[in-house]
């Protein structure tokens, strides 16, 4: 079995691990609720997260420093909450609605799926979310992490390559003792690159119902999986 | 209390969560048992530990680029094997032996301190130990750390301010809502002068029956207690 040297699991965390967008939305409307809001939570959120890759990608191109996901999620969710007539709530209420992304919650199988593979395998996330965000996602989900890479430890984001060499290095293992695992192909194709391992995971609704990408394995990774159970069936856990 | 505020707790790992003297001085007896080795195992360690503080104080002064621990216990590994007639040992051999700090055994009280403690805190190690090295001690003794923070990510030794302020920013907290937790109080010292709390531990054993530093709080330290356990209680955990 080519897997049979994996000695750690590296996950994408926004989309494989957790549901974000079902949980921003119910947060975001839970909060409107509260306020007594009538807002399009659906439109707001999915316009929101548009700014995600092109604030990392001006960070890989150099065009900016490096910046935190929390600070591309700000300034973006300042320009939302302007369209939207929402710009008058108070600056604590903001802070709160960017923090979603500490308290999205995981999919129904990660938790168990993560418990069983945390047995045979060291699991991390290999997220470009910011570590205080994963840190407290984790508190939030009981994802049972052993350690927490990800982007801001290597003030590069995916796919940048400095991502998964840092990750293989702080682990201390041989790039083909590590798989990533993702629902994201192209997360999975620098990851090969590199000589890790790749398991890909199924979320075709992550984007919601009409989703239109990444609804399968585009290649031959080295476990295809319908969700974390299977996957830890496959790898022996 | 002081202390009210405070979201997350970082530890010193050698000597404060783990008896590392005792750790690795069993495991190479047992080692030099099976090779029907005859040796001075506690004045080995006790000479090979030596390499610790000025392998670490090289890089902080710059007369070295950065070197992990690791690396820097092979080298003096290397001189004091050789010293003791053992330098004929396979590099398997020897890979083994070095990696003696991945398997050291917590402190009996450590395990359900921590354990009651992460209910209520954010728990990290802050330690000079490599990330591979704490994520392996971990999975070895069961200390459940809800994130890995440690010099080799961010370059830095301690007692340098860039290891602090950067677990701080790293957690997404103010100085204050962090504590420092250490058996050292040169440790403490540095972390009280970022604004952190700070806790002690006494472990008046860990370099062996004859210590004579740290055997005390040396500064009003914002908890001072005998064990993880009086630790948990002072900070209602």
């Amino acid at each position: 079995m080519s897997v049979a040297g994996v000695k750690a699991l590296t996950f994408d965390t926004f989309g494989t691990v957790v549901d974000w967008r079902s949980s921003v939305i119910e947060d975001f409307r839970a909060f409107g609720k509260k306020q007594g809001l009538k807002v399009d939570w659906e439109a707001l959120v999915d316009e929101w997260k548009t700014a995600y890759r092109p604030g990392m990608d001006a960070v890989r191109s150099g065009k900016q420093p490096w910046t935190t996901v929390d600070r591309i999620y700000r300034a973006k969710l300042d320009e939302v909450l302007a369209e939207y007539g929402l710009d008058e709530l108070a600056e604590e209420e903001k802070v709160h609605l960017n923090r979603v992304w500490h308290r999205l919650n995981p999919w129904s199988d990660a938790v168990a799926g993560l418990t069983r593979l945390k047995r045979k395998y060291i699991i991390s996330p290999l997220s470009n979310g910011d570590v205080s965000c994963l840190v407290n996602m984790a508190k939030h989900g009981g994802l049972p992490w052993d350690v927490i890479l990800c982007a801001e430890i290597f003030r590069h984001y995916k796919p940048d390559p400095e991502v998964y060499l840092g990750a293989i290095a702080c682990l201390g293992l041989r790039p083909h003792e590590v798989m990533m695992v993702a629902a994201h192909n192209y997360d999975l194709r620098a990851a090969r690159t590199h000589g890790m391992k790749t398991g890909f995971v199924a979320r075709p609704t992550e984007y919601g119902p009409g989703q239109k990408t990444n609804l399968k394995a585009e290649e031959d990774w080295d476990v295809i999986a319908g969700d974390f159970g299977e996957l830890a069936a496959k790898l022996g856990a």
